[in-house]
């Protein structure tokens, strides 16, 4: 059997944090060594004007089995196994240079949205069996990380790539909510041990798997 | 200038609850007398099943201008005004006749998502400017309230109507959470005259304007 | 019967923000022109330097059956009736003028805690026949909601006045809420009706009980 | 120096739930095997009726120095360690053997609150240091958790002990929350891992320090 080849991208600090997990998940995963999997790590300045270049490149170059993007969700308490991706950009507050788009599309001529291409449903299971809070979620919001998971749904799909995509949105570190001003001082976290095993779970189960489970939902 | 014509849709009450706020939503719009309006109000069965036909049979006999769809979201705080309905059945709990359906579509044929055609910004700006908590939101998740949603704006497509539809989420009523066991007994709520006067809002906004206008979002 | 004498208190507003919804109250508490209550109706400055010595003279100059407070509470969902006030002033930001005591005692003399002496389970259970969202809270916290609260608790106890006293945090208004920042601006809100209805509940209530009664909580 | 003497509580599976994550803290304390600590671990069964006594026969045989009751609070997102202890049984939820007693005391002649003995705001900075997310919380609210903290402060005040007394709950471990229904299925949690460096750091503060410091509180 050959080896699959997965992208796994993070972004680099927001603003003012001084962290951002995803980063430590990138430097984790590439230190598995799947024997079966070629793994090529990215970091992604979080600037909107970069994001879709940057992925169009990386597909090119690499032409990836599966691409997973990975972005810090502030409050979230699960892990968030992204569903949708909308061909909308419409920021809640700047990126790292200033731009703030809304009421914009990512692409002008993509549809209205795009379906997650990994096994959500598989990888949610994958991860209750672990013992990691996880959920299917049903918007990638509008900021960065949804339009770099509809970049990657789109441009895979454009170039006919057979690319599978997706996107995990991770809660804050502990070390992050132990040290942060009101309100984020209560905000939920997850370990960053647990995080990696949950960004492992979700690489072998998209690349071991063709197709997903049909499982239900747990929650609204 | 000619009448528009508006359907304004609520649900029966769901499964234990004895109430829902929708229907008290129903009875103030029609008590509002519109002169300009031709407001047609219907009671939707929390019944899968039944939605997608009852949808069809509403464009065919009235052909509106305006679709609006009220839902309750036990939870929510603030009035949803919803961006996105979704192609997707996966109902977290049964409907009131027990039927559950996951991983399915709402139309086989249908694209993966619509974005509502009402105009969401300037209906998030009213409700602002006559003190209305509000928000856009970006998911309709994933049971009747979103195939209400995908139903109306894909058969008014499918159809060539020109209708605009959308949907909004309203909270819990005051009276309801007051009498509510844990965990709803602290679930934020609002008042049906709050409710009643965002409604409105959404049906004279949706009637006088063409076209969205472009407004920052002011969270995530 | 003779007339009961009510003090209830209202804060002016906090820091930036431009209202506080409390001396809304207290106008409309006032307005109610009740026949056998006297009521008197103070606004608080937002400062821990004046409030001791403020309820201080209010309780020589009215000695009143019973003291109400009002405060402000963001985030909060329901009426919220204090059971305990505790001898403790820990600031987590500072008030209008600057002061952020931590760790201090209001009275350094002073036990650790008192319990309210209005009737709290009495006053949950006539909200809740009102179809008003309510609870049992118990912690005032350690600001100065909590400190007017011990202050009226201890000074009516030390001078053998028999002055029952509580306090009730409240929502945001909606209008607040409506117009407010991130992360505000999905906050739960209230309102000024129904609130005003809460107060009039807990005014009646504490005048007319001599008791409490018994009944079990209903959530955490 | 002298060795000092722990004593460390963690409650029995409560009701349906089929795990306490306080039994596996007192398995991994015990596992330290510190040289300088005495440390007693006691398992606390889920009923009223029993913790009072419990809580005496440990006081007289042991006669700790520090006593650190733990217990689990689903929801939580933090370690809240407790400041106060109210005389008042209210609970919520039967016990696991039915009791529900409501608007009781838990010593008749006892004062109505407790500040607890332990350090809680250097045991929070000492957290904080770990990267571990913590609060100081002003409630220990009206149930089991208040009971033993109430008992423990109360009785070793009244046998004049001299032990420094303290509570801390715990959100729930990851793998409850990856199995449970809604709504836990999207509860905060913490690792293991971590909850037993934040009880390793209660220990340690609590048996070195004989005051407490000053410190500003991080939220409300």
């Amino acid at each position: 059997m050959s080896s699959k080849r997965v992208v796994l991208t993070g972004y680099e600090p927001w603003g003012h944090a001084s962290e951002n997990p995803t980063l430590d998940l990138l430097d984790r995963a590439a230190e598995r060594n799947y024997p079966d999997i070629e793994l090529i790590t990215l970091r992604v300045p979080v600037e909107a004007g970069k994001i879709t270049a940057l992925v169009e490149d990386a597909l090119e170059e690499y032409r990836p089995d599966v691409w997973i993007s990975l972005g810090l969700y502030p409050g979230l308490s699960v892990i968030g196994i992204e569903r949708t991706a909308a061909n909308v950009k419409d920021f809640p507050v700047a990126d790292n240079v200033g731009a703030r788009p809304h009421d914009e599309t990512v692409f002008p001529d993509g549809p209205f949205a795009y379906q997650a291409t990994i096994p959500i449903k598989a990888i949610a299971e994958a991860l209750r069996e672990r013992g990691i809070p996880a959920k299917v979620s049903n918007s990638a919001s509008t900021y960065l990380c949804n339009q770099i998971m509809y970049s990657a749904l789109h441009l895979s799909r454009v170039k006919n790539l057979g690319t599978r995509a997706g996107f995990l949105h991770v809660p804050c570190s502990p070390k992050y909510v132990a040290n942060a001003p009101y309100p984020e001082h209560e905000f939920p976290s997850m370990s960053l041990d647990l995080m990696s095993d949950a960004v492992d779970a979700a690489i072998r189960t998209s690349t071991e798997r063709d197709t997903d489970i049909k499982a239900p939902p747990r929650g609204y």
